[in-house]
């Protein structure tokens, strides 16, 4: 899309640190039962990270529980990691409570992104996209994006919104 | 639109229940002093609603009034609609207040709707886009869609995002 | 854009007034310094709003502090302005509390101004326009809309959205 | 108490309509199968309203549920009730969602009674009035008290507060 | 009441600048048309204040009108002032709109101010004291005590809360 | 004061496991620099404790700092911990975060305690009691007491509230 404009906009790309958390009950019995995971995302985070020369520090895996969820990203937020992907949850059934979680942990929050993440997906999937409460903010200078849970939203909203500003994001929060 | 893609996507589409609520002084005033209702809504609803197989099931007038409308609202809520659509009272004049009215009552928002509603209104109205608060979230497993008063807005709600999404809501929501 | 399109829609434009509202330490401190001021975005403002045959009323410059931001906002909202336009303190850094000051006292939010001004800016500048916080809202029958600094983001703003619908946003608010 | 000192304040005592909302999963499902009610809170509302010369106007028993507090809450508003008691589901367990549901409603919130409740229970039960989390608050000119579901309690919040006051709520919110 | 023991407590009492911002419709009005100002709060307040030796610096009175409290308010809080205080539009009739007007404004509420001066007032006036949301707040290292518009009730918060602590407030609001 | 009284309703008293939170930027520096501690609060709390058959389980000491408390409190909520104290951080000035790091995290908050506290503080301090934002909340079955950093009231708070309260606290939780 707008990828070589903003190659001229930003210059050399930054070299940041990114950690992933899944949240999906789902995923996390296949890990408590000794299964073997199916989940498709870490992979596809990975390849575009690496393709792109960013770093990937690490992941974890949580249910979909308020505590639990708090609880990992309070720790990722003390690390040295520059920006955090969560995925999964962000949907409308009961059990999607990521975005309940996170928002009121926000000291900023960047309606942006989730807006434009949606007119990107509606360009790629119609009307679906509507659905996502795709969302992304600030704590501790750290941005958090909250990501749906399937590889083709993660692809969208990293290799075209998220990748192509992570440097300038840095910068601006450092000011 | 994305239609052809849609129908793809979902499989045969499901046929759900629909009740309509139209809050309007105006329209409210007519039924109540026995005039001839100048409403151009319900009728464009029923069409569409016919020609996609799905079922309306009632509607009703209410007066822009904050009490009013949140009764009526919990009333449908304990019916076997499916799915709620508001007409009217979503504009910039102090008389519009259903947004005001119901959005405290979402356990969940999605921000996703009102997002690429005001879009696709804009490649269809221009900038006066920007002047509707159109809103959807979800109450006790109902779906509400708060859509202006104009037959044009509520067509292109309907037919372009809540038609083709109406069963994967559904589906989602017994999760 | 959809410019000939609206012409026709809201027949001749109105001539309304505008009060301008710069928020940035930088400039203030030009001026309390006695230095030449680096403002860009005044010129720019007054150049669009006599091309438009619109009133540009006053100009103030404020630096990034909430009472001083709110101080100035109030005063404004008391004086004949139609139109309050602030420009700067949108963006994600710590300095940036223009939307954090002004949002809670906007008696109905327009967020569908935010969603499309980002939707323009992205087709403009691409994947950077997620990082604007531009809001709009209502007091006392008054519109603010809060844009970035930049003359471009403004310039952007006047032309594609608020000054077609200014005209109209005035009449409604008088309903 | 302050009664003495209270009739000689307000003069002759203003008689009011009540109506009583029975919040509780217990006593909705001793209805609904048919058996005895267990509830001793509406026979001393209505002995102490009979006292007082008070109107006793109806009564009604609803679950522990959101929607079906809110749905009877916003039937009595139409009423020619003056004044709506719900006793129950003010604790501090999970089923405990009176205060959750109804507060959310208040147009304006009265802090005084909650307070002024658990300091006159605390001088009779000591320190576990602090587990209450007995509200009131203003819906539409109308006065909402929200009590525990013990007959103490309720006699305590209507001889003490609420009946002394209800001539001059009364007269406050025609003003 | 505690007066003896908090003269102890805190040493020599510090001399303070008070400013009164009086909030009526009626004192408004009255003095809009040219006539006696009926106000007997501002006499009161100045009495108390001279005879514990405080600086009583400035009075204002508005309507009850959100933007005049706000704009009148947030003047006297780049003033010189130390302690603000409004009095009057704390009650439960529809005019009265101080308590939602400067509340949303308080950086930090101080419960515990509204909480014992209604402790207070019961003790004196019985059970119409909860019908009094007097409350408390710090706004830019100012604390600004919203009070009723009767010249008991400012007299008692004034002697038994605000002036014995007020030294107290300002030392606490330096660190 | 009330406690002969309690100790007849409540029967035998429960034994509980406490975990303390102390927040203080003082007291943690003294610990980074390898300095004696100067806390009070400590032992006074596990006298208390120890005089009343209850368990205390383990103590931290953190900053000033939101996302510091956030953690440890999140880390305590998962242990086996029954009532979690935090001392300090809840008064008017700049560095008190607690309150305002604690209080969005609640599920249920319980005004009572609070009020409760400074009522009991006010009859033995007078009134700079005010001056204490002691809160007290639920979060995932296991209540939080926020309260003052000096050693009389966390001693006034545990004798007179928290302990007589919490066998019922725990078995009311549960239901």
């Amino acid at each position: 899309m707008e990828k070589t404009h903003l190659k001229h906009k930003h210059g050399a790309p930054k070299i940041l640190n990114y950690s992933v958390l899944i949240v999906s009950d789902t995923r996390y019995l296949e890990i408590e039962e000794g299964k073997k995971s199916t989940d498709m995302t870490i992979p596809v985070i990975k390849e575009i990270l690496e393709k792109n020369k960013q770093n990937f520090i690490s992941f974890q895996i949580v249910p979909d529980e308020n505590l639990k969820i708090k609880e990992v990203l309070l720790q990722l937020i003390k690390d040295k990691t520059d920006i955090i992907i969560t995925s999964g949850g962000t949907g409308i059934s009961k059990r999607d409570i990521t975005i309940e979680t996170i928002k009121p942990l926000f000291e900023k929050t960047l309606e942006g992104f989730g807006e434009l993440f949606r007119y990107l997906s509606f360009k790629e999937i119609g009307s679906s996209a509507m659905l996502s409460r795709a969302s992304a903010g600030i704590i501790n200078n750290r941005i958090i994006f909250c990501l749906p849970g399937s590889p083709n939203a993660v692809k969208l909203a990293l290799e075209h919104l998220i990748i192509p500003e992570a440097g300038h994001i840095k910068k601006m929060m450092k000011e």
